[in-house]
């Protein structure tokens, strides 16, 4: 349930509400988030309850929303979210590029990549510290000596650090090394995990739960919106479906579906979206044809010797081409790669104002 | 199994392998495809027969096959597999457009849309007659009298038709109306019926099945290779998973996976692939951006009256639009709408100024 | 939509009605099932010519159906439908087995298994004529030679036939050799074939499909059902999933949902719906524990030599053993296995000696 | 890469090895369980280190099990796991039971279920203090409250109490309470998590994720060994397919198939596992006839008043009955309920004797 509070009501009237619920052991929640102010109840009142507390002066609609995100549509927000991380724009026209290796895992490893990116102008750098896998005999990441290499790598080009954060135990630990702090597939429905990701003063990247519904994607990341987080990005990363050709099957659906439905920005990752090497480039073409408002992807200077993910992991050179195809593809639907974007603007360039405006 | 013949074996040398499988019970299939004599033996041999064969002088290679397609595949036919369609290239550089209603209704509504598509330079329409339809009760198509219905708008305009056979029962019926066959998702794996379709002499347009994986979806055009048809274009419309918010999850990874294990062109079919009338463009868009050789699209009049498929198909308006969007990102991947590369050449036409006028 | 006819509507009121919709262009069919006199249209009205007809006196009501089923519904039929097969009751508290090889691969193989059958008190014996394989290189059955071979065996052992018609264009072949015709998983939705085989007189297998939902599955029935065939056993068979650790998932919660939603029979085949030997015994008793009517299961003299489905086939003896544990399973829910039921019953009977020694 | 230490190695060898490992930076992990003495490595050896690594001497065997479980598999482990919890067999012959609302509400609720459970012989009660749910505004909960609740009633009716852990945080405050710590479907694949609760002296209660296969399933439990924990107990709840007629599919196939790759003990929640209260009596018997160790069933006293899971909760009567039909079922598969067990046994009992003898 949530009860929509007058915007005209006084902190009296406010306070009634509150002593009605404590009185009759109601727990909720105060959220004022979008120009709205909302208490949210997580019991059910009986049909004599509602009858009362709607007719208590300060409410102004009261709303059954069990089973429907309020806070994540498009319908409660009409603008689109767009927020800035170190300069770069996030959700608007240029499309961010994120890369990295799936793992950190040497300085030389990352410092090489960390180079490269600023070679080709690209602002993000990924790589995990801590990794979720499936074996416990598997590489499990370097752990916080991962994180201050990955940190220093980013500092020395000038790069944003996304990284994942695997459990709520360790939120205090990675958080202060992120700029980007990502909510793995296995993760999307930690609800406890993502009410405390919802209280940092980090952007979430909110991958999709590899057996996630869209509405259910959708209501992750209305936990975090009710926790106070506003900087969400949605990232379709492939379900697991019947056919295991492939690692994933990429639901690129799901990109123009959220963005119909949300005002949240949108990427895509075809790495794990596909698991195969080949596919990824026509994959990153296809998101962004889509509409995707950023990419993540894997990439590493020795694939064959990586210690994860190293079939999916594209050759920085590979990287490159990928970014040469899909600059056309962003331009034919009106958009333009972050790199890009950026890499002309250095030079005064006043080829694409529109963008240049919303980037900054 | 599958025996390669030596290109040089002499007649009676063949000869002498046929007797020795009639001898033994081994019921087999002569092919010469592609360059290549070939016997296909649906039963194994014992380690001693198989010793036996492969001595015959004829024998160059004795393959198990069982679970694999081969005539199918790119490693065995090297060069990408096109036809002409009434002198339209499929699988060429120039990306095939189909469009039409779900079901013809009415003589006025397929002559409507036989109209309009020629007005935008369209070469195919495509609109069923036998309809597979969920529920009994639900309209089952208007059988011969759509087929007489839609050839007659299509020559009137100039159009060639695509429409589907359900049963082995009519495939004399329809065959004679069609210009391409199309081969539904429910039957993708009814083998009986794939045999007798290769022995038409129409192209073949197979839908993947909602359940399918690729290799199977590549042993069906086996199924039809393997009787002679070598006419195939493959075509995505999306799977079933089990995400229901959308009607099917489109497999976009699918396009380029089979481009690269086969040598058949690969439609794209968003209406189905996607089920929701907002999202045929954007996935058209991905469609192409991954290499899609042709896309499928249903389009109606009057998409709320629709005896069937309303909900996904286009306005006339809208499919207008879509080529518009479509042709700058087809330009991206170095390829060229049909539409526009035909108008492109007939300098005179003036059947397609509007389109000519939206494209550029 | 269906028109309810009224049980006293005259001759001539029910004649108007259909005068009026063939005015009206509206294809009709005519249905007398269950007790109700039903006119089934393929087309929806307009809100004006519904509420026309829906004052012709003729006229109960009309109810739009277009995405339910009804005749094979149990709110419209209240009683169990059972039937008899050469003296078997179909549907009763026996449960029935049926069981046999995957083909017809020899007369020695066949006779074998129905002599099998016989000595245990097996009354169905099932076997392929016409197999559908997802290669083109797989043993396709032995055709009508396969046919003449089962049934010969059946007869000389006291056995009913149950094979697989595979296409429409076999009906009339296969049909005089069977007394149950099976359709297989891929057919299920093949709903020009399902029409056919509504007028058949012969009892159908409907096997449901690997990718079809309960409702789906009820709705070919419903084909089925509309066409005059009143004689329908639903057959749950696994469906397709994300886990391929075995070969398909078998939904044991389909088997008494469907009692639950439906009047029709429902049986088991545990040997597709897991594949795998081991699994067939486990999965038959849960079967039979969740209310299964029937189990239908692969057995075969040499497993390791099967020409198809060797892995999940039981060996002879594994399938004696199968019987042996099925018997309390079948008493703890108040049922009985049919082989040990007809042993009870025909006091005279001297052929089931050994399992009515096992069964105890 | 694990390797197996020779049982004759001195210490000096064994402190060679790890000499090794730690000059080579390969991070590693002592195990001794079931009678080995391993060292588990999370990199990949280079063939050169293997070779050197692989001649020390108190290297018997170097495996390579990136992709597998070892400590969960029947293999290394031949005799099946069984352990005692407050003197109630976990994995013996008896089938445990565990029963009670999905969430701890209120102190009239748990103790009107609890003091029902006891009536009926059952020995375990279940309900979550803090809960995981979709939506952030439905019940959560009652958190530490309740968890002092359904401790209190367990501890006035001598119950075991089963509850679940949703995240690493809050296994210390929940700990204390449980004697069996539930691991909830959306926790399968949380690794870090997993290794603390490998910690934690309270055997684990392991659902199956929604949508993780059996490898995946059984590597989860291998985290939880690596780490100590010994007292596992796997637990099938249905997976997510693209049937949605139910809230899940129940893979009953996946109770044999456990116990045939694992030593560990398997239960059944057919509660969550169908979703719908007319089918938990079915596949509660279908679960034990394929051979289920136990059954986790919901209950409630007042189920239209539950503030979760209301729909697919038993009437306390329904369970009863439940309970009736389930034991002659485990009867026919050789196995007797825990409650009959013990009701048989009371007289006698004092510390749960005779449920031992009953497994013998």
């Amino acid at each position: 349930m949530i009860l929509k509070i007058k915007s005209e009501a006084s902190d009296k009237e406010i306070s009634d509400v509150k002593s009605w619920l404590d009185t009759n052991y109601f727990p909720y929640q105060i959220l004022t988030r979008y120009g709205y102010s909302l208490i949210a109840i997580q019991k059910k009142f009986s049909a004599e309850l509602a009858d009362t507390i709607s007719r208590l002066p300060a409410v102004e609609d009261m709303i059954d929303i069990n089973k429907e995100y309020r806070l994540a549509s498009l319908s409660w927000k009409k603008e689109r979210t767009t927020f800035s991380v170190n300069g770069n724009l996030i959700g608007g026209n240029a499309i961010n590029i994120v890369a990295g290796p799936c793992s950190v895992e040497s300085e030389e490893q990352i410092f090489k990549v960390a180079q490269f990116l600023n070679s080709v102008g690209v602002k993000f750098i990924r790589g995990g510290a801590y990794k979720p896998r499936t074996s416990p005999y598997s590489f499990q990441g370097l752990g916080k000596e991962g994180l201050k290499l990955i940190r220093k790598a980013a500092d020395a080009f000038g790069l944003s650090v996304v990284t994942e954060v695997i459990d709520t135990s360790l939120i205090d630990e990675i958080a202060p090394y992120a700029d980007i702090i990502q909510v793995g597939s296995r993760n999307m429905q930690n609800f406890y995990f993502l009410k405390q990701l919802g209280k940092v003063d980090k952007p979430i990247l909110l991958k999709r739960g590899m057996y996630a519904r869209i509405d259910e994607w959708l209501m992750a990341a209305e936990y975090l919106l009710t926790e106070g987080q506003e900087k969400i990005i949605m990232c379709e990363r492939g379900v697991r479906t019947f056919d295991t050709t492939v690692r994933n099957t990429m639901d690129i659906a799901a990109i123009p579906l959220v963005k119909e439905l949300s005002h949240l920005p949108v990427w895509a990752d075809p790495s794990h979206g596909t698991g195969i090497r080949s596919l990824v480039t026509p994959l990153s073409l296809a998101s962004i044809a889509a509409g995707a408002d950023g990419l993540v992807l894997e990439i590493h200077p020795n694939p064959e010797e990586a210690l994860s993910d190293g079939m999916q992991s594209l050759y920085l050179e590979q990287f490159k081409e990928l970014l040469v195809k899909a600059n056309p593809v962003a331009a034919a639907v009106g958009r333009v790669l972050e790199n890009a974007a950026k890499s002309q603007n250095e030079n005064f360039s006043n080829n694409h104002k529109t963008i240049e405006e919303c980037v900054e």
